[in-house]
C-alpha cells in the first residue's frame, strides 16, 4: 500500500468511525431525547469510551445538528433524486413518496431524531454558531420540500394532477410521511415486504386524493 | 345570592382560574419545550405569582398531563363527536377532518404540547404515578382514533370508501393534520376565513384519496 492508498485507507476508517458515532447518537436522542442524553449515553451505547465520541464531535449540539443533517441527506440521496429522473411527474412522485415511507422506518433514529430537531428549533434558545448551523439544516429541509412541490406542479402540468394548493398539499403529503416516526416501531420478526406493505398503503391513499380523476 | 349561589359562582371562578393557568402553561410549554419551562415562566406569562400556580397544580408535569388531556377534550368535543351524528358515513368523516385541522390552529398551544407530550411518553422515564395519568391519556386518544376508524369502516360498508387498511390510512390522514401543528403560526391579520381556506385544501386532499370512484 502506497502512501495516498494508506492515506485513504485512514480516511475511510474515520468515516467508519464517524457513521458508528453518528448511529449510536441518534439512538440514544431517539430514546431519551435531546435534553436527557448525555455524551457518556452515546458512548455506552457506542461500547466505547467518551474520548471516542469527542475526537469526532465537540458537543452534543454538534452530534444533533449532524444526524439531523445526515437524515437529510438521506432523504435528498433516497427520495428527493427521483425528482429529477425523466418519467412522468405522477410516477415521480408515487416513487418519491413510497422511498420516504420507507426511509421513515429503515432510519428511523435518524428520521425520528430529525422531527425532535424541528421542536428544538422551533423552541429558539442557541448560540449564534447554533442557529447558523439551524438555518442550513432549515435550507436542506426547504430543498427537498421544493423536489415535491416542483413535482406536483409539474403533474398538474401535465394533467395527471387536479389544480390544487401546492404548498398546502406538500404539508399534508409529508406530514402524514413524517408521522410514521411518532407511530412506527419495528416488530420482531419484521421483513422488508411487511414495511413495503405499510409503504404502499400510504402511497396509495396519499398518491389517490391528488389525481385529477376524481369526484 | 344563597348559599349554594355563592358555592357555585365560587366553582366557576376556581374553574376559570384554573383555565387561565392551563393556558398560560400551554403557552410556555409551546414556546420552549418541557424541560426548558419552569412554574415561574407559566406564572410569568399569567401575570401572576408562582402560588398562583401552585394553587391549582402540585408539579410541572401534573400542568402538562392536564394540557394534554384538555387538547384531547377539544378534539373529542370539536371533531370525535360528529362521528356520531346521524349522516352518511363520508359526510360525517369530512366534517371531522376540518374540524380536526381547525383545532389545530385555533387551539395551538394545546394541540402542539399534545404533540410534545407524544415524545415524552416515548421518552419513558416518569414515576409511577405519571405512568398512569399517560396511559389514561393514551386511552382518550386510542378513543379518538377510534372514532376515524369506526367511520372510515362504516363509510367502506356503505361503499362510499374504497376498501383499505383503515388504521393505516387513520394514521396518515392524523398525521397530515397534526403535522400543521409543526407548521401553523398564526399570521398578523389572519381571519376566521384564512384558517378556513387552509382547512378545506387538507380536507379535500385527505377526503379524496378515500373515495371510492377513483383509479
Amino acid at each position: 500500500m502506497d502512501r495516498s492508498a494508506r492515506a485513504e485507507a485512514g480516511e475511510d476508517d474515520k468515516a467508519d468511525g464517524r457513521a458508528a458515532v453518528l448511529e449510536a447518537a441518534a439512538r440514544a436522542f431517539m430514546q431519551d431525547g435531546y435534553a436527557a442524553t448525555s455524551i457518556d449515553d452515546v458512548a455506552g451505547l457506542l461500547g466505547a469510551t467518551k474520548g471516542r465520541v469527542y475526537y469526532y464531535y465537540r458537543s452534543k449540539a454538534d452530534l444533533f445538528f449532524d444526524v439531523h443533517r445526515e437524515s437529510m441527506r438521506q432523504n435528498m440521496e433516497g427520495a428527493g433524486r427521483i425528482a429529477l429522473e425523466d418519467a412522468p411527474a405522477l410516477d415521480r412522485l408515487e416513487r418519491m413518496v413510497r422511498a420516504h415511507a420507507l426511509l421513515m422506518m429503515t432510519h428511523l433514529p435518524f428520521q425520528r431524531v430529525s422531527v425532535l430537531g424541528v421542536e428544538m428549533h422551533l423552541a429558539g434558545s442557541t448560540t449564534p454558531r447554533q442557529r447558523k448551523t439551524l438555518n442550513e439544516i432549515v435550507e436542506l429541509r426547504d430543498a427537498y420540500e421544493q423536489r415535491f412541490v416542483d413535482v406536483i406542479s409539474q403533474g398538474i402540468a401535465e394533467g395527471a394532477i387536479r389544480p390544487l394548493d401546492v404548498k398546502m398539499v406538500v404539508r399534508g403529503l409529508l406530514g402524514a410521511l413524517n408521522w410514521i416516526t411518532v407511530w412506527y416501531r419495528p416488530r420482531e420478526g419484521e421483513t422488508d415486504a411487511d414495511r413495503a406493505r405499510m409503504a404502499d398503503e400510504l402511497t396509495t391513499y396519499l398518491i389517490n386524493g391528488l389525481r385529477r380523476d376524481e369526484a
